[in-house]
């Protein structure tokens, strides 16, 4: 099995009222099975950031990003019975880009109007950085741990959260 | 040999008017030998940046820290003739922390004035960031390519920098 980073990163491409989502629907073996999230992937070797950013939007989408922001890093853990896996997800939106949109082999990608995102099958703590974004809040570091599909714990700049 | 993290932290604890800094001399094998750089080191399993950020500090200076910032990501790649390291640090400045300065197993410590900062052996892009960190640059991604000492490409969030 290819060695993978366990650095990744994760983009929410947007226009005034909407998100450009990805159901994980393809792959039987999907941390992110049925899931609704952003476009990206795991970084190839000595790829900085945007250098993952722009080759996993562009593979994914078809699209060119010309305009983004690096809004935070977030630590995922998820223990299960058998192991505990972390990501570092550097997190960005995108409001320009050109090209035109092209099947995902990952799932399908979807125009949502982000007033009905949090009706969607999302991770929990997707649903806190979510508002971070809207609430545009300044860069963020945001630690979330899930056991199973259940959000644990949720820490902000170090401070624990309490999101529910 | 323990297989590491290539996530590190890198902090600069600063006064009014001076940084931190820590001379590398203690190990012979050292990529960062005789260079003048901040506190920090490797991610833990499961660590959030903020985790190891406080750990690091900690164990090499004995300060808890209780005010820092999250500043950028420098994506640190160096070639060499036998291989090419690629590296991640999150990069914090911290302006407030607890406790006594103790030494430090990794080199030693000394506080050194701001304006005296570029008379000291730096790495070559380091000063790309200090001068980032001295303009209150909002949060950056500065991708750093070394070929052995030489830095031969630098780019700010994406885009190429002139920087000589």
């Amino acid at each position: 099995m290819k060695k993978r980073s366990e650095f990744t990163t994760l983009c929410y491409i947007e226009d005034e009222s909407r998100y450009l989502m990805l159901h994980r629907t393809a792959k039987e073996k999907d941390v992110n099975k049925d899931k609704w999230i952003g476009v990206g992937g795991h970084f190839e070797a000595h790829e900085s950031p945007e250098d993952c950013l722009l080759r996993e939007v562009k593979e994914e989408t078809g699209l060119t990003l010309i305009s983004w922001r690096f809004r935070g890093i977030v630590t995922f853990t998820l223990k299960t019975q058998e192991e505990q896996i972390t990501e570092y997800m550097c997190l960005y939106t995108a409001d320009g880009y050109e090209g035109t949109l092209t099947p995902c082999e990952e799932g399908t990608l979807e125009w949502v109007e982000k007033k009905d995102l949090f009706s969607l099958n999302l991770w929990e703590g997707d649903k806190i950085f979510f508002r971070l974004l809207q609430e545009e809040y300044p860069f963020f570091s945001l630690k979330l741990v899930y056991e199973g599909n259940e959000l644990r714990e949720a820490v902000l700049n170090g401070t624990n959260l309490e999101w529910k």
